[in-house]
């Protein structure tokens, strides 16, 4: 019911980060691929299985130094319901070998709707009395825009399954603030008011560590309102998108930690997965160790700025 | 790049209506059921077999006379892949039949995982070069708390494919409200800020009959924002959820049509599927007869007051 797991993880492996999953084929190895084609044809088939084989060495080579991983759910949904079952394996993947599973959907909808979402990827669906989980994660990213209904189907099921959700709060991207960044009558951002809506749809799911099941998105492209958003919102823990490819170094996260270093999970999605290809004359065999030393050198540079505990 | 497809359709047939496809197990009757499990097991595999024949004998009978099919994308994800393989099968089944499929999913990114989601719901999915219909729906509901670069991926692909899609601007929900008819420091609501938005990324997209391929979702249950978005959106087509088991009613959608009857699509769900657990002494082989009677009654009711073409 509260980020308590995860958090956990991180002073276990005294690694504030997540590793984000969107495996884009160009990302993977051309013998990865050539041995799933040779199986499956050059189709969507094949496709999802190389998706989930990159996957799994990554998951091997960090599961024990990175406490988290994101898989991105649109670079699955791309390979049709062949993707959609290589993220099943993922998360099932990731979850077997201790890792904190976190599906970046952005979901939302109406209340019933979203209560089947939230069944689909926190809870489980019920078959005829069997109660059979459909994806397993252990959060979910949201989208906020329609208001409490469509928030409360989800914390009802992070109550029962010890589950969390991030709401996206301020975005990572550059015209995030076209909508986000305006001001409301009150004087308030968009961005803050959603903010102070986590903070309340959380107060059911206190945890041990003072943050609540209900989290927030905030890119690390936007350190200033990262600061203003840790000091607005104490219960609320962060989920931190843009470092590495998108810009965001460690001086930008910084911010989002509170002063025993928690608060936030920092993710990098193509700096881990795609590290292999920077190094210079690395066989490809080798891409997760080299997402390993890259894993290593990102929790290094924030810990260098955030001491966990 | 436009809703020309989908306006002929409603012209064609005379009905600006649209089949929700949110099928709940509940709502499917026993035979069919009974049927899936005895080849795959009370499993989610099961569950999504019955989800497809359920489905599919709902479009035989509404194929000439709806114009389109709204599949609920959370409906099949609370069923695994298997439910979302019982998804990609609903939509290629619809457009055999000829009808307008608009999956309705709220997808919402940032514009290089926007991308992804765009290929994989309206474009194609390329794997070493060949060209892969992941999901290949008509059009797509989607979600702008993320601003323009969540949007142009989508337009983008909208022109090469000639699809569409639906931002949206004012939910049925009891708590749309809450944040979409907040006031910004301009003087307008956020629903009429995210409308004006839809007018402009609809500028590149406009089709034969003045409505461009990026719509809204309005809904019925707010029928005055319904009357003043239709007058401050002259070129933005709209689907309105909330009509029937929302509360909803013909005098309520008659607001979101222009004067030729046009402008809208109106979606019904539960209605229709489950128009047969409400004539009595039917026998639930006749559930699809029954729904094309709601479809048919439903029509009439609308017709009555809007007049097409």
């Amino acid at each position: 019911m509260s980020f308590d797991r995860l958090i956990s993880g991180i002073i276990r492996t005294k690694n504030p980060t997540v590793a984000g999953l969107d495996p884009k084929l160009d990302f993977i190895p051309a013998y990865i691929k050539e041995q799933a084609y040779a199986q499956y044809g050059k189709t969507l088939e094949g496709a999802a299985e190389a998706l989930f084989v990159f996957n799994k060495g990554l998951i091997d080579a960090l599961c024990d130094i990175v406490p988290a991983v994101k898989p991105q759910a649109a670079y699955y949904e791309m390979y049709g319901y062949h993707g959609v079952h290589a993220l099943y394996r993922t998360i099932a993947y990731a979850k077997e070998k201790g890792m904190f599973v976190i599906t970046d959907a952005k979901r939302n909808d109406i209340g019933t709707t979203m209560e089947a979402y939230a069944k689909a990827h926190l809870g489980v669906t019920d078959v005829e009395g069997e109660q059979l989980e459909a994806f397993g994660a252990d959060a979910l990213t949201v989208n906020g825009y329609l208001g409490t209904d469509g928030i409360k189907p989800l914390t009802a099921i992070c109550k029962s399954f010890d589950k969390g959700i991030f709401v996206l709060v301020k975005t990572s991207n550059p015209s995030s603030g076209e909508l986000q960044d305006r001001t409301l009558d009150d004087g308030l951002s968009i961005y803050r008011t959603m903010g102070n809506m986590c903070e309340a749809w959380g107060e059911e799911l206190m945890g041990a560590y003072g943050y609540s099941g209900v989290g927030a998105v905030v890119g690390a492209t936007y350190p200033a309102q990262l600061g203003e958003l840790r000091k607005a919102l104490p219960h609320t823990f962060f989920l931190v998108p843009g470092y590495g490819a998108q810009g965001g170094g460690a001086a930008d996260v910084a911010p989002a930690f509170d002063d025993k270093g928690l608060g936030a999970v920092i993710n990098s999605s193509r700096g881990i997965m795609c590290a292999w290809k920077k190094e210079e004359g690395l066989a490809p065999e080798e891409y997760a160790q080299a997402a390993r030393r890259e894993a290593i050198r990102m929790r290094d540079e924030i810990t260098s700025l955030v001491k966990i505990g």
